[in-house]
């Protein structure tokens, strides 16, 4: 059984974290290589007491190089803000190695869009449409190929797959559709700051962001590929008390509002029948972050209401493990010629 | 200053529960009587260890008897649920007694509707004229001339402030309303059951009673009313792992879908300058429950999406407090000739 | 009825927002100052959107200047880190000012315990025999006497008042004492920090500061004093997934190994009994964090396992309100002839 | 690579969830039998629906039979009440199925102990001499060769681990250990009450069950062996707001109050060094529930206060894990002859 050596850089925050246990349970690949800057010369271990005595542990924290890492590492993650990888992809390809980015720098096909919604310049404008779009479900086969792969946003994780079966169906009217997204703490990042201190967001609920959150561009983009038009949506975000999770509640109007809920059960059943992680849960049940923590599991619910004429979908991710690092895993696996769940088939404690 | 005598009936749930917190810091009402089955005989200050020392912990609960309330108080809170207030409320009122009844049984005008949503007939239907819906802002003149309340439901409560200057103004159009409600755990009432317990509660989210939780036909009766026509909406609500709170987005769409936030600002502001307890955001501000937690205050902020052309109204309360029995002390005062923010004015602690 | 103008020095931590609340609701006192550098020039109800409406919301933010605080206030509250208060407060007396200093800065009467605790030198060590230490159960007198008041730590409050029937009436021996403390997440500051992020707190529990947490000494010396000799304990922190609360579990061995608890019992209900905000809990009953929430109460309960003849002391008080600002508030209104619980009669909400 | 097919009687409550769970990422052992009372008919993925797709999700729940179960099953797993538990491990002792028990009914090797604790006789006391209490890194070789493991409670398990190297190398006295423990609240099991609703334990913490909790005598059985004396000490337990962990606070006084931490350090260091589950925390770093959430890891952390002449320990597991279900698949491994930590290898996700 071959050994993946693997890279990651920005080990500091939530999806750092998470890829560091998630590699510490995979059966081919090993971490060979983890940066960052302010925390270089101390062991993984130390740095995460979880880590001991696992794989990956003794690792010596160091500082990012491209060089470096081309002769550690055959695939290196990014997990560094969105602006900071653009460079380091392009640094890694040229010195031969798999770049899988978790930022958004690669994930908008059009450089104008990027600067629009990024308030920046892309500087690596020509890679863009090198990058593929890692969602394995989708683009299975063209992440097996490529070097380079923008890992999906959170959000759009969940609604993209949320929406796939009625858009690409032609269910529901693509031009009328409002996300109204809840998601967990982890997913405002682990800066020291504080709105997302404990005895801020303990205990409260709010909206953030409204309405020109960054993730609505990247949503729009891959929901008018599938509706062979170009969409606009509203998409809204709200911050849960929750270490994790993602649930998208999707608002949506039925092309033939008399289409009952059997009939949209059977589309997503059809669509989804080869795919395991994406569940079309029972008639009448309705999904919930905890059944998805920490894996790669996307629910997806559904509810007609005939007294309004709407599809109403209900989508649940892990917004670290499906949402980020758990599909920047699968991805690497693709990109390697390993099974897309390689690693990833354990199940999160719940509750 | 004139001191009046009340009962509550149904101590053991959140709502009666937070009207013995509130009454034991009311200058001018007294609670005489609290009735409960289960714990007849028990002093209220040792079933509730936090009312010790304060007004009220005295007071033996006792059997529900009307005619023993009519003898001790002058007004009679029903802290019972839907159902079972029906019959309370006649025996209270035809022993003189006036009634806040918090549950749901008065609060439609028409009895086949409560027949539909409630899933039982309703017994005291030529009472439904008489009761005047508890929304202070909306009816307290009407309320201070009534002998039976129907306190409103604690999500009504949050969409209907936020939809009223909206829906009034003609902003909006009616027919195409999707609210989007989440409310802390409370909400579920006091009742053991499991899927309340904490650990399936916690670190968890999800959606409940899709498409047809029962507040529904309570708020399209008061925006029908606001409008001039029928109006149906769409009404969605999940369970945060928060003790307390209401967030409810309400995506709405403009009629000018040009009309931009300042002109939309501006008919909110000017609705509500004399309802100090309605508080519309400073721009760019967006209610968090924790603001008004423990309060009887309704934060509003507004979003214009001039992409999407909608309007995003977001409206936090208390559901316990605002939404249900702070909200049942405001009408009490009103129907006692009281202020209405007699024993309603202090702060809750934050965080 | 006299109003005494109030002044607050630090906004912006736990302790800060706390007054800010607490004086909103004061029936005779009135915010005329909140200083902070930081927010200087914003009005105190656009920093928080819960104030707004209330009094004190249109207090402008402004720099600390003693002599400007001499012509606004009475009273000034400093909420300002240990170190930093020594200097304001010998500045607000010279200037014929009242102070409540909510930091550690005059709590220990000794300037070298003062200065091997807290790695500073004292550099007003002639004010610390002036201070009067601000336990009103135990210094009332005093503190209505004196100009300056070091507020209690909000362990100490617990400790303290858990341990002082038995110390005082030689129930323990004072030598052999355990107190295992607990504290929400306010208890750490509203300080931007990694290790206070709700990801990092939320469903977690730990230790800290063992076994050199500062508020060791400053229970020391009180319990000292009421032992009549110098007096050593164990004093451990723990930190709460909550945003407020303290319990302290006070592990303690009885003289009289057969003493029963009837007769502990006896000593603490007699101790108290004129005390309204000190709880001796029904037996068997034992104290919970949410019963005290933002109240002045401290619940104690009381245990005696006669297999190993000890006495067990359960104390809990909400560390902002009793244990911070609720209790400089208590002090300020003895400070100025006002009723010790004027402004702090509300119950909290629960849950 | 043999398969091992096992049974599982009691699904409902945590123990059973986490069972579950853990099976399904079993590479040996296959779950061939559920059994509930309550739920009998359904498939275990309809009950639980985080199991959808993976192993175990089709058996049919049935109803406990002991011939059915020797028929289906080499072990068998009770996740049952204490004093439920007797009955049906005899019948399946005697059918020739092995079993781990998680109850308490076996744990104590003394039936008058037993009686007097739970209220109870215990009608097959014959076999408590055959159950071997199941801590592998104690037992391990006994564990090995017998068909009946008396699975350990959740706090014991900690508490034990915690105090073994101290009470065997007879660092500290071992007749004046104050234990505080701590526990999550699945601790208290998945049953519908009002005391364990979100709403009541959120935002709160309280003690527990003083003086006389039920692992009281367990701890003091397995302690005095280890002292080769009788032993008695103080246990006491406290709710936390949190899903799950056990953070136990051990008092300790040292037989020699000079010796240093490097000294104790050592000491537990050896002790551990072949047990890769107990991981001895580097000097100054305090265990945390977190980093030991869904694993099998006992963190250990040690303080001397030279004041007092205290050694504290800090002992952290996952109750559900490691103090019952995780602790139950390692015995069951040990008594079939598989690795010990099979099944047992992933790292939960964190936060």
């Amino acid at each position: 059984m071959k050994t993946i050596s693997v890279g990651l850089v920005g080990i500091t925050g939530y999806a750092g974290m998470e890829l560091a246990r998630l590699l510490a349970g995979h059966p081919q690949m090993r971490l060979t290589m983890a940066c960052s800057r302010a925390e270089a010369g101390q062991r993984l271990g130390a740095y995460y007491p979880f880590l001991e005595r696992l794989p990956g542990a003794d690792v010596v924290i160091s500082s990012f190089d491209p060089q470096e890492a081309a002769s550690r590492c055959q695939v290196v993650f990014l997990a560094v803000p969105a602006g900071t990888a653009m460079d380091m992809a392009e640094a890694l390809l040229r010195a031969g190695v798999k770049v899988v980015d978790l930022s958004a720098d690669f994930r908008l096909r059009d450089a104008a869009t990027y600067a629009a919604w990024y308030k920046r310049e892309h500087i690596c404008a020509d890679l863009l449409h090198k990058a593929v779009y890692g969602l394995p479900e989708l683009y299975g086969a063209d992440i097996a190929r490529t070097s380079l792969v923008a890992n999906p946003g959170c959000y759009p994780t969940a609604v993209i797959l949320g929406l796939y079966a009625a858009v690409k169906n032609g269910l529901i009217q693509s031009d009328d559709i409002v996300v109204d997204a809840k998601s967990g703490a982890t997913g405002a990042g682990r800066k020291a700051a504080v709105p997302t201190l404990f005895a801020e967001v303990s205990d409260n609920f709010r909206a953030y962001g409204l309405p020109t959150h960054r993730h609505t561009p990247e949503i729009e983009q891959e929901i008018s590929i599938l509706a062979g038009k170009e969409v606009r949506l509203s998409f809204n975000t709200h911050l849960l008390p929750t270490n994790r999770g993602i649930l998208a509640t999707i608002y949506t109007k039925l092309q033939d509002p008399h289409l009952d809920l059997d009939a949209v059960r059977a589309v997503y059943a059809e669509t989804w029948s080869r795919s395991p992680w994406v569940r079309v849960l029972p008639k009448g049940a309705l999904p919930e972050t905890r059944y998805v923590r920490g894996s790669m599991f996307c629910d997806l619910g559904l509810v007609v209401d005939p007294r309004t004429g709407r599809l109403i979908i209900l989508s649940a991710i892990d917004n670290l493990c499906r949402g980020a690092s758990g599909q920047a895993l699968a991805n690497a696996n693709l990109m390697c010629g390993l099974p897309v769940d390689a690693g990833l088939e354990n199940l999160a404690p719940l509750p």
